[in-house]
């Protein structure tokens, strides 16, 4: 390559013309633009610094004196607000935020605003029947009434896109709270099956595949043809352990990040499809499978005296 | 619950006396707070705003017009900035940002800046032989020189923080490049097995189990070690398809962002030892993987045109 003066240091992107925006992503705040700076092709990457955190007295500065508020929503003990904050000199400007604000806060407002610290652990079979399924009969039905209520059509019933009524592969599709149903990148549906009594992925045998290619075919093809997406941008999943024990699948666009699709939790229908189909149904009886929990929980508990119970055989 | 008045609409968070970070995420750009409000507790959650790019024109006018730029770095097409930018009005107070400038652009910049678009695919062990290993074949294994070079201590020598010379089971460890090696939540190291040919995930065998193994416990162990992380904080997976065809593994912190533990590409270590443990040999030769590729690369496009043929048997 041939020697080339360097492009002189910029003080602004005045000379920067913008002509297409490459990448925008609204969860990490940053904007990838191509352009023309001095005659020549140039690309620009934009991202947002993060708030000034580091120190509690500092982060307070800027909270709390030079923030101003227009208040956006309020109910009960939750308001939302637009803020927009300035630092004391140009170097500490903050710029444009959404404030929340929860007053007064319960000890489970302060939990869920925590974050979490979590741990891997791996389940084996053997850790699946003592720990993980004392724990999941542990769950009353009852906390399945909401779940009772949409397949019986008494709830949100107006919320369902599609329906399949068959009682043993049939199953109700509908959008997930989490989404707000307009950036179809975010995509984001729930499917609940009819059947019930299929508490988590390791109760799946080989006998629930009609079910599950039942999902995975016309299922995931009713939501392309509701949303105008293409099959090929979507991704079914299932998590283990859910969060509630009727089970249910996952379709989200593959670029949604609002859905939990982390190691430890998220497994690919068709994956899941193809252990049933290839090894029966020994397959989520034998396999180990990691689990991402959150430390202190029950069932990390459960998990951690499991594994420091004097072992029989050797490791 | 009693009835309760509402706080009042807050005009700024001049009275919230800040006590404790509940959280904060470097990616999302946000911090959640504990501490006091009119007397009572609670809990605020500041979130950046994103740029606004929804138009073109909208964009131009702020990243053009409205920044300064201070440099940070300059090194032959690559620039870095810190910049403040200012809206017209308060309402528009964009605040900090970090501008990177690539100037003259190649085609591969752009590529490399542009939003792929991905497609989720399911490989059964047919499509793996007749699609990816013809595509892994391809690539040569002067490819790999780099990875040679550290394994035989002739490049980054200094960067290995433990080695097991054991030809059959023994690896290196070194931090990835992408970590910075000071935040502990984003803790990435990759692991470099001496013994070579194993070539994907779908390379596993039984005979590698002994390999795997002393990767899972004490490969992860002397992480935990060097850089004093709880070894449940840490995760080990493998990406298939893979960047590059010496087998290799990823050990992380649970909360690491910055590597791709994205469904159809990650698979946890421990789930992949206990299906070579349960199900042998047959095991990867049989899954179904479902592959996250980019649309219009290579093997996309192979994978396509495998899918697209006419079948022998009905599907």
């Amino acid at each position: 390559m041939s020697a080339r003066p360097e492009l002189a240091s910029l003080e602004s992107l005045a000379e920067f013309k913008a002509k297409r925006v490459l990448a925008s992503s609204e969860k990490s705040k940053y904007v990838a633009l191509e352009g023309e700076l001095a005659g020549e092709r140039a690309v620009v990457r934009v991202t947002k610094k993060h708030l000034p955190c580091s120190e509690l007295a500092e982060l307070s500065k800027w909270a709390s004196g030079e923030m101003k508020l227009g208040c956006t929503l309020q109910n009960d003990v939750y308001a939302k607000y637009d803020g927009v904050c300035r630092g004391e000199d140009d170097a500490g400007a903050i710029g444009g935020v959404n404030v929340d604000v929860i007053c007064p806060a319960s000890d489970k407002h302060v939990a869920k605003y925590t974050a979490a610290e979590m741990v891997m652990i791996s389940e084996t079979g053997e850790a699946a029947r003592l720990v993980t399924e004392a724990y999941v009969a542990s769950v009353g039905e009852d906390a399945l009434a909401w779940v009772y209520n949409i397949l019986e059509g008494k709830a949100e019933a107006d919320r369902v896109i599609f329906a399949d009524d068959d009682v043993d592969t049939g199953f109700v599709l509908l959008p997930d709270l989490k989404w707000d149903g307009a950036n179809a990148e975010q995509l984001y549906v729930v499917v609940l099956p009819h059947r019930r009594g299929i508490r988590t992925l390791r109760s799946l045998r080989a006998e629930h595949l009609p079910l599950l290619r039942n999902i995975a075919g016309p299922g995931k093809a009713a939501v392309a043809a509701h949303y105008g997406v293409p099959v090929s941008e979507l991704q079914a999943f299932v998590h283990y352990v859910p969060s509630y024990f009727h089970f249910h699948v996952h379709i989200t666009h593959v670029k949604c990040d609002i859905a939990d699709a982390s190691l430890g939790r998220a497994h690919l229908l068709d994956d899941v499809i193809g252990n049933l189909a290839a090894f029966g149904d020994e397959y989520y009886q034998q396999a180990t499978l990691g689990l991402l929990l959150q430390r202190g929980s029950v069932l990390e508990a459960a998990h951690a005296a499991y594994n420091a119970r004097p072992h029989d055989v050797p490791r």
